[in-house]
């Protein structure tokens, strides 16, 4: 008999390495910010999304075509078009274009992910399609949190555990991780903004004047597309 | 006015270097069973427990007059008297001596937290003399979770939660990995033995007939001293 696929949650890039990749389909989660502004773009007409590593990569493709992108600590850093705010990609702008983008906790946990068999893009606004093309493949699956500079938080744990809990049951899991995600979605599920205003992130981004970026990252399937990385692009083609 | 003391979790070894442990009170959490079996041993008379990376460095201080105790992926190392279950801490044999121990998570864990102010061992059986210990001093407190094999666990993870939940109400936490444990911890703190019951590590030791270490470690409250490190030694004096 066939063992039953493995759905495990890494809970920040630092433990990236204790998984084996190969094999598994990846799905990369930043929900505040970058992984919710990757779907929204790919809703509203985006062509590619380059993620880069570094500020410096995303500037030099703009000599390429490419919209260049750049998020440090939650702002535009100075000079680029934008950042990673998800209203940014549902403009009128971005329309067939191609965006090099750096955000600091997002592209690099999409950089670690590589050596996975397929690499997808995951957040509440499109958790509706992720659920339904992950439980149309076989393969192990590992739910990758961005966190924050290298560190668990909590929406993106969250997130997890969504899928986890349209995904299995909580006898299946052999994941510590991801039954304690799904646990904790299972308590927020009923108002997702409100649990989150205690979170850390939520404190340090409300002070930013961002609360309407939050409203909309936490807000369930309003894209109906699953960014996945060929090469060095994302496409949602 | 005084910020108010920080309590943070940190949920994996491999997260220690995320955080500063100068002038921090730290406590070592390894449930399943180091900790716990440290706990009991100085509840039993134990005189001093030298934690130590390696099975090799413990076998050496056998020539020293300490008992050597080693375990590895949840066994006792072959040709050692014993590893780490708790019971083997309450028999008479270990009263008035001293023990050198090495294990899979938990001597690690204290080794990386030597940096802290002060280091403390937590686990369910001195769950409230950990929290009076830290209400009644004022620093920072880092609660480090020993996890498996430098990964997340599920019953480290709730004794952090239980600690946070008696020193801080949820809105004053900075911490997500705090504010989460604290949450996991409300839903399991019923009846925690059924709760652990879904983990990984339940699974995986269940195997080996050791249910009764379990279902000892997940009991509050049967100790009442909190040792800590002194220099190279941990004490409860």
């Amino acid at each position: 008999m066939k063992a039953p696929r493995k759905i495990e949650v890494c809970l920040s890039p630092k433990l990236i390495s204790l998984y084996p990749l190969e094999d598994k389909l990846v799905v990369v989660i930043d929900v505040l910010r970058a992984t919710t502004a990757i779907c929204m773009g790919f809703e509203h007409g985006v062509k590619a999304i380059r993620p880069v590593m570094t500020v410096e990569e995303s500037l030099a493709l703009k000599a390429s075509g490419y919209l260049a992108a750049a998020e440090r600590d939650g702002k535009v850093v100075d000079g680029f078009d934008f950042g990673n705010s998800p209203f940014a990609y549902m403009d009128g702008k971005v329309r067939g274009k191609k965006i090099a983008l750096t955000t600091t906790n997002g592209t690099k946990a999409i950089q670690l992910s590589k050596a996975a068999k397929q690499v997808y893009i995951g957040a509440f606004v499109n958790l509706q399609a992720v659920v339904e093309t992950l439980a149309a493949r076989e393969e192990d699956i590992l739910l990758v949190c961005a966190g924050w500079k290298d560190n668990f938080n909590l929406e993106d744990t969250l997130f997890a555990g969504a899928v986890v809990h349209q995904l299995a049951a909580k006898q299946q899991l052999r994941c510590d991780a991801a039954l304690a995600a799904t646990i904790l979605y299972e308590k927020a599920k009923k108002d997702l903004f409100a649990f989150i205003r205690n979170s850390s992130h939520f404190q340090r981004l409300a002070h930013m004047g961002i609360e309407e970026d939050i409203r909309l990252s936490m807000t369930p399937n309003l894209c109906h597309k699953v960014p996945y990385l060929r090469g060095e692009e994302l496409t949602a083609e």
